[in-house]
């Protein structure tokens, strides 16, 4: 493999409700990336939560806080030449705003909506959390406790549940290498 | 210039009182290497409490998860080829510890201890913090209500009050270049 020196990255800020497919379709268009020689770094929630954000809480003051940090991060790693690919519910509008306005500083932001209703993801539900929200034993759950804001305006759609992740991780990582600046 | 990309960089971390000279130093360095083309972030304590530790306290527990929360980010960028130079009063050897057991995971860590005398930095005092200590406008003041552990073991020592800021610098330089993998 050889590497590949890009002057900046960019970020591709996944969003969606848990159990949407957000962590499979950025691992596996970060081992093609990397693959390819680029530097890549996944940041995912639960990754962040015992590392950079350990003791972050679910509160909407600690959501809006975690994701600024996160920001901040891929923000730092992005105009270091890294293609930063985060993996969060981030469910308010607000703050992947907030997100953007961070990152576009000295980088490239897409926003990717990571889609799959909420019926899906429930049956779904890799980590149990849905069942366990429904009985009460998780607080500030998305989709049930907590809200979720859809994007409005997404730069782009993985739809889930109407493709297979790696269908979804083609479509990711093509729209990231049309973003990516010229080599040389 | 032309971008040097070296396959991982470094971690620098260095540590001292308030007023030390930490930031001044990481500066001139960092104005250095990206002269010659290395990728270099700075990350200090008014940068850093403001951006991805904003809202972090003063108290040991909110020291200790700060610094672990920087030392996690350094991590990041060192193993993507950064040289990283925090400058942070750290004064903990504890918490140093554990930065550099995260970092050494994946990248170098030298722990470089910019000594100055309490007495020398309370005169330079140079955002005006050990004279609002003393009035009781400041809480956990380092070197005045809160400790300062010095390194036992640092890998470099730069001593502020014996040599001029460029001198450091020119040490501090020579340290990481010292440090740095072979390019190619």
């Amino acid at each position: 493999m050889t590497r590949r020196c890009i002057e900046r990255g960019l970020v591709a800020w996944l969003t969606g409700l848990p159990g949407s497919g957000k962590t499979t379709v950025a691992r596996l268009v970060a081992e093609r990336l990397r693959s390819e020689g680029y530097r890549v770094e996944v940041i995912d929630g639960d990754w962040a939560r015992t590392t950079v954000s350990e003791g972050a809480g679910f509160t909407r003051e600690e959501r809006l806080r975690h994701i600024k940090r996160i920001a901040w991060i891929a923000r730092l790693l992005a105009r270091n030449g890294v293609i930063v690919i985060t993996s969060l519910v981030s469910p308010y509008r607000e703050a992947r705003s907030l997100a953007r306005g961070i990152i576009e500083e000295d980088a490239p932001f897409m926003e990717v909506y990571v889609k799959a209703s909420l019926e899906t993801v429930m049956k779904r539900d890799p980590k149990g959390l849905y069942k366990k929200a429904l009985q009460g034993q998780v607080k500030h759950m998305t989709g049930i406790s907590d809200p979720y804001e859809p994007p409005e305006n997404p730069d782009l759609i993985l739809d889930t549940e109407a493709e297979e992740p790696e269908e979804s991780a083609r479509r990711l990582y093509e729209a990231i290498k049309a973003r990516l600046p010229r080599e040389g």
